[in-house]
């Protein structure tokens, strides 16, 4: 039987039998018309109280910029990740008291470190929909007018929102900009470390472990919200009270087993689920491969320039970290992708949807406008190669030239109208990234990057070079290595005092500088400037006309009796699943509980595998009290979901069937890496804290009996 | 209920109920006596007919020399691994002609390719007891003369035996030199190559699949043995007739599922399970941690010795990948024994032992025996930091020297008095060596690696240095360097003229040489041989008093109601167990059988995971006929057992319980690498290609209908 309720509201589609439970970033307002799958799926809540984010349960979900956490006392107490509280932690610790190594633990609440002025907890207050308010003025525009019209719009009600003190506003865009939220936030200033464990605990397994399974960390921390006497949000002030919450979370004290209802809540950060099946072939059949060869020829580059002269390769150690990373990144997300088949499936999808909105009263007019938002993307797609190529022609001192330029052209506007990332609260960053530079440059390695990065750059078609690159670089390798050759023997750029020194010089000084790098930025700046523009006129189209796509695909999926959620943005969303195990590949089965076993397992005392004594002693002594796993007998450490999460997910509460808080979501799988694009239910899980674990933690090795109590947990 | 029937033949224990039927490389006369074992394991045949090597069905094994192979039809078809045949498919191989990336099929049996001149079967038809014979002349003396007495009672055992022509045999030690067995074998010369898959099919996933589970690999070939038309062994003559076997193994048309009985009947190299507990201390304590560090520390001495110059880096490239290879092994052996307590499970064992020993009747002079035992070894161990250490101050270049004299000191003997290594048939192989160095070797790396070791050297007590070493390299690192740097400027052995022309010269030429590098090996000598004689003295004593040791450990186990086998020696062994899956570590499940979809998984198209198109469209079309698996719906691959194998397992045939084979041995897990020295239930694992799996590639991806047909098996 498929009972479908239809709501004329856009994207708040119901809940009909037929959709997949597990996948999908609902926002709260979706759920109480998702009651069925919830029930279902053996939620023993009340689906409409998770309708409105400013009330119990979700209101106890609160963001930290990044990463997410929740309210788990009445008195402001706060859980989230260890990794997402690593900044107060850092910031607290000195060479005498080391609490990155050692942990933490507030004795009472005097002893609470303030995590820094900058730290901030974000109360989700009001989320509501605006599309009118920001479309009014666009609506009848094209390209940049679009793009500037709603931009406008956007600013004014973030301006109108934020006049009230101690809030922070956001308009979001929903369903490619089909509608638009305004976002209200309390903003909480004064932010409490309260407990850590030892990194070797939160920590466990560190990049080695990243994305794996079994994972054996102990990743999470415990903050506290203060708040001024009249309850206001208030700087760091010792006569500050803590934070009362308009919600919090209970702890859950049962056992967590497979097939366990699992809901997370969180702010994820961004998702391409809904894109155009052009946009999925681009992105797998062309991109991700062509930065994948792309960032593996670059670090082949560097090893060869630095290969021998270990000067050298301390300079561009970190920058070949961060190739390689990205290169796993990319790897992963085009395995996972090309494993999900993701750009048939895509394709097919697209094509019956296409088929079903041709029979559809107004469906010659949405495909219209699809037909001119696939022109957009063919537009897009036509200089991909240069797009690709283009970062990668201004690295290191080159980069700094052209930037030193930009800043001086940038700082002849008022502050209000400089480019993003160029304005007065930038330049500091920015003289700081100059100043670094000199531990992490060396110009034959530069010119050998350049030298790499030039060689595809003459490779494109003549209509996708740009004549201020060519003037610049030459028209072929050979003259291209003597120009290099030129730029960098006669720049005093690599000295830093001159460096800095250009840095606060204006445009005309810079535009009369005869340094052969400040010149050749001077050159490409019209280009660079020219391509910006070209982008924000295809941004304006693409926000006009990607709505087309969506409406069409949310009645297409309406048809089928499935709601549609919208892309990721860093807003409040919803996720319900279970607890799973996963077999990864051919002959392997991950079980979705792991235990304290697996830590001994792991332990080569050398980090990140160097377990603290007081837990290796704990483990030993089989300790485990009320916490422990009653089928497994022992002491669990994480589990696995199949729940929908992405980056910002990051320190999200866990729920069970109760609303109970049961673990920290605090990472994804290996196989999940192309989850961004493309939700695979064989393949996608998240990663959990288990609270058994956390609790087994405070009560037997690194005890904290107050915040047990605080938490009304059992001492043991 | 225990029931053990005693017998009163050494090692021949009788089966009761108490002992572990998963361990267990048994000797075959000692399978009648574990018959209940095999029976409550599921084995359906007569273990009494397991006794007897030379009829069926034991007699269908082979030995191919460190392979293991077994007879599938009366005609003298043979069954291993592509591993073990890969010197044949090698010899066979022409650029136009590739058998390797190929594949080979005879399509009839003109066809099939000679296997070369040294290519060898051996059918085991004697396998005796003849403790007494050898033990004779050795009663009553001690150290080298115990040894020599052993060493020329089992020379005149083998030369009678060897009377006859056609066979070859030997005399091997059991349980550390209690008993002594005659193996004669008859000796197949004309062995031909009759079906071999792609390289890419028979070792999909080389070096990095080895030693992992999951595993793809198709590792098997066929080959047919030869005689000549009188039935007697003869080289390879167009003339000669197919081998009629004594027996032959039928392959199994059964699944294969999980907790199946599965036996291996193989010819296992070296295992040390029986040593005592302080042996098992100074290996897993010190030997292998030691190893593990000094094999890292003259990696990283090569490394940054290479580092910067790609000649050097070459030169030495299977240097280091042989050494990674080592401490890979070392370091996987000692994790397991670690992981498996193996210190503290012996220990207790032994002491358990010890103390039912000196209750026992004649316990006061076993235990006498066994405190001399200890005292050889104690007396070995007070010098292991030198023997470790002392291997590497003879590398490259000055290891050349070191054998240009041992050789021209050997020849002055009779050639069969000559030391092992050094006699007539060997100076081939040292010539080869010696020019062979020229491409792996650079004086300033082998300086650097004698630093590194010299180090360790000048670090051992006074008593462990050597007069000779002192002489030649100093008395500490600052004389060391000083000293290698003339003896290197000296030389004129890098020439390989040079080299060679000093091979050539006689004892008397070589003391007269003035090349540096000759004179340090002069200096040197004395005290290798001395080492040398004091080791052949300690192993004699070994010979002498570890029977002791066996004998009271089989009677301890007698006591148990459990059977000893003796270590695995490179004779004919059956182990028996069941199909078995395997947690390697904690939230992982490996299953026990892998499938076709595996293969898909690992394909990238470049090799080791370059599956071939034949076998990746025939996986498409999922047409697998009687072969697939009932239960997983697909094609099989792989499967893995709790047998108890070791190195020289390789081809071996996995019977099931009616005795039909249904899977090749070819490799082991590596948390199963500790296996040499204890089997641990949880961890020891075999791997096996599945037969279903060979029987699908002859039926449909590289097709050999005849061969199905001479094995009786359906053609789909």
């Amino acid at each position: 039987m498929r009972r479908c309720h239809l709501s004329a509201v856009l994207g708040l589609l119901l809940a009909c039998s037929g959709a997949r439970a597990d996948e999908g970033m609902w926002l709260p307002a979706q759920l109480p018309q998702l009651a069925a799958q919830l029930k279902a799926a053996g939620f023993k809540g009340d689906p409409a109280q998770l309708n409105d984010v400013t009330r119990p349960p979700l209101a106890a979900v609160v963001s930290l910029g990044g990463c997410t956490a929740s309210f788990v006392s009445p008195q402001g107490l706060i859980v989230t990740n260890h990794h997402c509280a690593m900044g107060a932690i850092q910031l607290n610790s000195t060479p005498e008291r080391n609490l990155i190594r050692d942990g933490f633990i507030a004795a009472q609440r005097s002893e609470e470190l303030s995590a820094g002025p900058a730290a901030r907890v974000w109360v989700t207050v009001g989320f509501d929909k605006v599309t009118d308010r920001i479309l009014a003025g666009a609506r009848g525009k094209t390209g940049r007018a679009y793009y500037d019209a709603v931009d406008a719009a956007r600013k004014a009600a973030v301006a109108a929102c934020e006049a009230e003190p101690g809030y922070r506003c956001s308009v979001v865009e929903m369903y490619g900009g089909a509608d638009f939220y305004l976002i209200k936030q309390l903003e909480l200033q004064d932010i409490r470390l309260v407990y850590a464990p030892p990194e070797s605990i939160g920590n466990y397994g560190d990049e080695i472990d990243n994305f794996m399974w079994p994972r054996h960390s102990g990743d999470f921390a415990f903050y506290r919200a203060y708040v001024g006497k009249d309850g206001k949000p208030a700087p760091f002030s010792k006569d500050n009270v803590p934070y009362q919450p308009p919600a919090h979370f209970t702890v859950s004290t049962a056992p967590v087993q497979v097939g366990d209802f699992a809901m997370v809540a969180g702010y994820p950060g961004v998702t391409f689920r809904h894109r155009t099946a052009s946009e999925f072939a681009n992105q797998i059949d062309w991109l991700l491969p062509n930065r994948v060869a792309l960032l593996d020829g670059l670090i082949r580059t560097i090893d060869a320039a630095t290969a021998g002269d270990p000067d050298k390769q301390v300079r561009y150690a970190s920058t070949v970290a961060s190739l390689k990373n990205n290169l796993k990144r990319a790897q992963g997300e085009l395995d996972g992708l090309r494993r999900s088949d993701a750009v048939r499936v895509r394709r097919e999808d697209e094509t019956a949807m296409l088929a079903w909105l041709a029979k559809q009263p107004d469906g010659r007019r949405a495909l219209a406008e699809i037909r001119a938002l696939q022109v957009q993307l063919d537009a897009q797609q036509a200089s991909r190669e240069r797009d690709l190529i283009l970062p990668f022609l201004r690295p290191g001192l080159l980069g700094a030239a052209v930037q030193i330029q930009r800043l001086a052209l940038e700082r002849g506007k008022p502050d209000a109208l400089r480019e993003t990332g160029y304005q007065q609260r930038d330049e500091a960053l920015i003289e700081g990234g100059l100043k670094q530079l000199q531990r992490r440059y060396d110009p034959e390695v530069e010119k050998a990057t350049l030298r790499f990065a030039l060689k595809r750059y003459f490779a494109l078609t003549p209509a996708q070079r740009l004549p201020e690159f060519d003037a610049v670089f030459g028209r072929d390798e050979a003259e291209a290595a003597q120009r290099l050759d030129a730029l960098y023997a006669g720049t005093r750029l690599g000295d830093t005092a001159t460096r800095l020194a250009a840095l606060r010089q204006d445009a005309a000084q810079l535009a009369a500088s005869d340094d052969p790098l400040l010149r050749a930025a001077l050159t490409l700046q019209p280009a660079l400037l020219r391509l910006e523009a070209e982008s924000k006129q295809r941004a304006g189209e693409l926000l006009r006309l990607r709505p087309a796509y969506m409406r069409a695909l949310i009645a297409y999926r309406q048809s089928q009796g499935r709601a549609v959620y919208p892309d990721a943005n860093g807003t409040l969303r919803v996720s319900f699943g279970k607890v799973s195990p996963l077999s990864p590949r051919d002959g392997i089965d991950y079980r979705p509980l792991t235990t304290v076993a697996g830590i001994v397992e792991k332990h080569t005392g050398v980090a990140p595998f160097d377990a603290p004594k007081p837990l290796l002693d704990a483990i030993a002594r089989g300790d485990f009290g009320s916490t422990a796993d009653p089928v497994l007998k022992t002491q669990t450490v994480d589990f696995m979901t199949n729940l929908d999460t992405t980056g910002g997910n990051s320190g999200s509460p866990v729920l069970d069937a109760e609303g109970r808080l049961i673990g920290l979501n605090f990472d994804s799988n290996w196989e999940a890496v192309s989850a961004s694009w493309m939700y695979d239910p064989r393949y996608k899980r998240a990663i959990h804290v288990d609270m058994r674990y956390l609790r087994w933690l405070l009560a037997k090795v690194y005890p904290a009996p107050h915040l047990l109590q605080e938490m009304q947990l059992p001492a043991q």
